[in-house]
């Protein structure tokens, strides 16, 4: 295991992968060998993600011989098991740890629930004359409502006055929604958080390549 | 900090709940302060819930001045902030470490979904009138494939030879979806995994109390 023992497949505009990719670029790792798959052309069932990850999802990352896929696991595992390189992604102190923690999981559980699945998933899967419009405003305002609860928390950082996972976490959720056509600049201290970490090097290097290209035609979170 | 400053409110038959029991009983905490809600009279959002815990969700867990109320972030905090004492839930071995970050995640982000959201919270939550059949048989179907994964997997344990995190994330899983009426003798290694954990002290002292007082009547995942 090491630097040059690692390889990570990934996709380009998927949370999880951005996730383990700013992590990695924060540890100092991210130059390591990474193999680009096209989710349109299904290269997430590809037979090299299936025999490292039968899920069939990415990122798939490996370290020689240790393999690990939850985008969650991978930054918990780089930084439990790389401790002394680049960035501190769990502080040691015991309350920074706990709130790192705590507020990391808070972030995805409940910003992959209501901004990725229940809008943008929703939006994606379910025909236009399938969607039941109560809901989808509802799950729009239930969107905004966590918004609110994290532009409260922001400052330069998500917690604290450094780099955390909760950032590797939140940041890409941000993103997503600045990306589909939120105006977020009636969360000040949020919008202030996306302009600041925008410019930082392990987002720069990581992000997603096909945003770069233009920008999205369907705005389908204008509403929230 | 320390056993004697912690503080856990619960409530019984949650999933979370219980995780964050587990791993109290397996790190030697068993006997903390314990402050039990009912769900039914909305216990979660009462005061004393709501000041540490603004999402009025359980469990909302406490030490000393450490508040951690996601429950993978409860039983994350305590390995690490108590590593000498009791079980340690994620190995040291960064081999070992890595698949237990990598299950326990795995265990949670597929079980979650796939069984206590599409296939609990789906009948519970909608009129039996407006549920789609198809939907929810094709659920039930991917719920069985996801068990199928872990019956592949487990042994005495979850992972490896040890109690681990991935544990105190499967069983209550395994056991909700037992109460719940789904026969698991057609998954041997599953129901072995189960029958041998069910009596293991940590999981005893945190069984849920009104599990105790009587089988379920509407055994809504018997077809699972």
């Amino acid at each position: 295991m090491g630097k040059g023992d690692m390889k990570l497949i990934w996709g380009s505009g998927s949370g999880p992968c951005w996730r383990a990719m700013i992590a990695l670029e924060e540890k100092g790792f991210g130059d390591i060998e990474k193999k680009f798959i096209s989710f349109s052309e299904k290269g997430h069932k590809g037979e090299d993600v299936m025999k490292k990850n039968p899920r069939g999802q990415v990122p798939t990352f490996s370290d020689g011989d240790i393999i690990v896929n939850e985008s969650m696991a991978i930054c918990l595992y780089l930084d439990a098991a790389y401790p002394n390189e680049g960035t501190k992604l769990i502080p040691t102190d015991a309350k920074d740890m706990a709130q790192v923690y705590q507020q990391a999981i808070e972030a995805h559980e409940n910003l992959q629930m209501k901004i990725a699945i229940k809008c943008i998933y929703y939006q994606w899967r379910t025909k236009k004359e399938e969607r039941n419009e109560e809901t989808l405003n509802e799950n729009l305002k239930a969107a905004r409502e966590e918004l609110e609860i994290w532009d409260k928390r922001v400052k330069q950082f998500a917690y604290g006055d450094k780099f955390t996972l909760v950032d590797a976490v939140l940041f890409p959720f941000v993103a997503t929604v600045v990306r589909f056509g939120c105006d977020i600049s009636s969360l000040p201290r949020l919008q202030a958080y996306y302009d600041n970490l925008k410019e930082r090097q392990s987002i720069k290097n990581s992000w997603p390549p096909h945003w770069l290209e233009g920008e999205l035609k369907d705005k389908i979170l204008k509403d929230l």
